[in-house]
């Protein structure tokens, strides 16, 4: 037995230490195979949230449920249906028989297919800005950090996480769908996690202190709040004041004097980063004042506003975006970086953007940039269109009377300065509009200078891009 | 009684002749209203094809069809399903409910809307190069004419169109769906039929003289016939050399020896321009092999490989591209050019390109620009690469095993000469690389250079540039 001899061992030292496993995972590249590496991370699963309970995980469960619900919604399209049945077990059976496995293989892979590089299953903090000790009181040093340490689901205070309150993590690997689920929350998580209960037969009633969707364009607000209400039951400006447990579940006590009984519940309220875990403050690193790391524009970590040697952040530890192809592009910064700390190159600055925001709802959104309140707060002198679905040939073949696009686009120089579009297949539609944008194209010409098949989803975006034409014309 | 007077009577002069009220309906414009105009169409509907018969209607089909396909395909994704029932009278009442008004209300808007524009109804036929001379005898002049005439369904001689042998001009007006239907061809029109009717329950059989999509990339035209033969029967390499119709229906007899007995028969074996009916060859014009109107650039009509002074085609009668978007392309360089003609000014080439391609059936097609073999032929060093959707996060939400993107690309510049998508979603996921292609954008840097959100659709392209960009690296 080592006994307490933990506390005595002696400092390891590694050339590259890699705090968590999602995205940074992805930075050992053969051109860093001469670095001893540790990679350390203390998740339930290896592979970092998106893989085992974020963005692949859920996708899987959305398309059934998107399967069912379009049925449903198909009257007016002259479908009629009769019973109709998706299978909980089935599909959380189907999705993590798919996702455990490549999980567990790629932490294989890391455990003992590499000579370089070392896992560290445990818990670690910050003992100095190149140190860390782990729970076990192993201490680890180098010369290179990558804090890719993820974000956290938050808490209620007034319904902890257990048995029956979950939070994302949790959400898909339930045993069996409950009868009656409430959804606190009003962003990406709780909507998506809405239309899937709702989408596999659940009851849900979807709870948040504000309007749904506050950070974006009030129309896209709006228009999801009414559409998601034909699924499932929204219920805005309101705070659980009290949650008691009784045999026939929770019954939530809401700050408008009303109760609602449920067998469970989901809090998708966001998620703070794991900064306080790491205990990044004991290595004197900046943070914002909601506990992410402050980096520079090279994605190094700053210490009293400088940039400390060799340390790096990624991902929503440090991001403004809680997004994993944000984090995906945070670690192709660092991976740059760090080949070029080792070759005395100049560091490589982060600059891509605009950031594409996708919620896979019912419906969906597809956003990137300002609203037109926010380009008009930035001093731009901006206008909006917008173009709806119901107005194109596509929209027609839907039935569609709600869904649209609209564009911010600066006046003067015709730039895009937001897009903003809620319907089927918004997530894929934003890409042109995307791509646009980063590579410096104005909407002068964007619609005519190429060709737009007819009658696809995509002349939604050629009239928007038109229509901006015609008002900077006016 | 006006008698035998049409004969004598003296000729009709305007400034503007336009013959078809498909795309060349948009071609009168305020700034065209000072010309005295006459708008020819002897169609049964107005608005030509796209609106009536084509684009359009087939996509309000198609939608319905898929929703019901897709569950009974999802039973991979846990889905399982009741009696599930679409009716076809619904939709189509729906369906011409909404595109019978639009025409009529087009029609009554040209008919008596606009002082300058009057409406003939009538088949006209040239007798000179600026004049048409009408069924009824009218003979009508002008300086500039402008032939959008269009194409019509060709007829299979052991088939003539009747009451149970349409082309696709009433294959969406069917009075009931009929059990059994055979679909003569392997185009877009067929593929897209194929897929409604099966869709909407019929009991459907493809045949066609060669494999289907001949034009198209191999693989593409493979996976189509695979993946469609899960929802109705492909029998390719025959012809129908005997048809017989009895109490029970049309018997065909195959070319290898084979019968089907169906109820009825679509028959889409291709489109021919109507440049007979309009005996443009009696005006002198300079005609392709298949009976098309040459033009030049301007979309100028030729005679003697001179352009014809003020006279142009647009569209199917003229264009290579039997597709609407490519006519109303033609029909704004149409436009431009009869102003600029009226204005002295230097007329405007038609030079957009590439031509995306989509067909709307199960599964979906978007593609552009050459294949590998084509590429090649034409002298480009040229790769492929291929990204299939299951090697992607919404691929396997998809339970997808059969979709990809190819991309075509040449070796030096990374000029992408070619996209090939099969899959759900192909025709808008092929607009950011159409995008790229027209705007001169290679694939350098174009996947690295915007985000591509996760874990949407879109990482194909994403993934597909990036495989592109490995191998030109190579």
């Amino acid at each position: 037995m080592t006994g307490n001899t933990t506390q005595t061992q002696s400092a390891e030292t590694f050339d590259l230490i890699i705090i968590g496993a999602g995205s940074g995972n992805s930075i050992p590249s053969p051109a860093l195979s001469g670095l001893k590496i540790a990679i350390v991370d203390d998740g339930r699963w290896f592979g970092g949230t998106c893989l085992n309970a974020g963005c692949i995980p859920t996708k899987m469960f959305v398309r059934p449920a998107d399967v069912v619900r379009n049925v449903r919604e198909a009257q007016r399209l002259g479908v009629s249906s009769g019973d109709l049945d998706v299978s909980w077990e089935a599909v959380r059976d189907r999705v993590f028989g798919r996702i455990d496995p490549i999980s567990a293989s790629g932490e294989a892979y890391r455990e003992s297919g590499e000579p370089n590089i070392s896992l560290v299953r445990e818990t670690v903090r910050f003992t100095d800005t190149h140190e860390l000790t782990t729970a076990s009181g192993r201490v680890l040093r180098a010369a290179k950090i990558v804090i890719g340490g993820g974000s956290r689901a938050r808490e209620l205070e007034v319904l902890p996480f257990g048995d029956t309150v979950f939070s994302s993590d949790d959400a898909m690997r339930l045993e069996s769908l409950p009868n009656r689920i409430a959804v606190i929350g009003g962003g990406v998580v709780a909507a998506e996690f809405a239309a899937i209960y709702s989408g596999f037969g659940a009851e849900v009633t979807q709870l948040n202190r504000s309007p749904l969707f506050r950070g974006l364009d009030d129309d896209i607000a709006a228009t999801f709040t009414s559409a998601g209400s034909r699924n499932w039951r929204i219920h805005t400006g309101v705070e659980v004041t009290e949650a008691s447990h009784g045999e026939s579940g929770w019954t939530l006590s809401l700050s408008d004097a009303s109760t609602i009984d449920v067998d469970a519940v989901l809090v998708a309220v966001g998620r703070q980063p794991n900064s306080d875990r790491l205990d990044t403050p004991a290595a004197g690193f900046d943070h914002h004042d909601d506990g992410r790391i402050q980096v520079d524009a090279y994605q190094q970590v700053l210490r009293n506003g400088e940039p400390v040697e060799g340390v790096f952040a990624l991902g929503d530890i440090s991001s403004p975006h809680q997004l994993k192809h944000v984090a995906n592009q945070d670690a192709r910064v660092v991976a740059s970086n760090l080949l070029a700390l080792e070759q005395d190159a100049p560091l490589t600055e982060n600059t891509l953007g605009p950031v594409p925001y996708t919620v896979f709802s019912a419906p969906e959104i597809g956003v990137f940039g300002s609203t037109l309140e926010e380009a008009q707060r930035d001093g731009h002198d901006a206008f909006e269109v917008r173009q709806d679905y119901g107005g194109t040939a596509w929209g027609w073949a839907l039935e569609d009377e709600e869904s649209f696009c609209k564009l911010v686009v600066e006046r003067d120089t015709g730039k895009l300065l937001g897009a903003h579009i809620i319907g089927p297949d918004a997530p894929i539609l934003l890409q042109p509009l995307v791509q646009a944008a980063s590579f410096g194209q104005t909407v002068h010409g964007l619609a005519r200078g190429q060709y737009w098949p007819h009658p696809a989803a995509t002349e939604i975006i050629e009239n928007a891009l038109l229509q901006a034409e015609e008002e900077i014309q006016k």
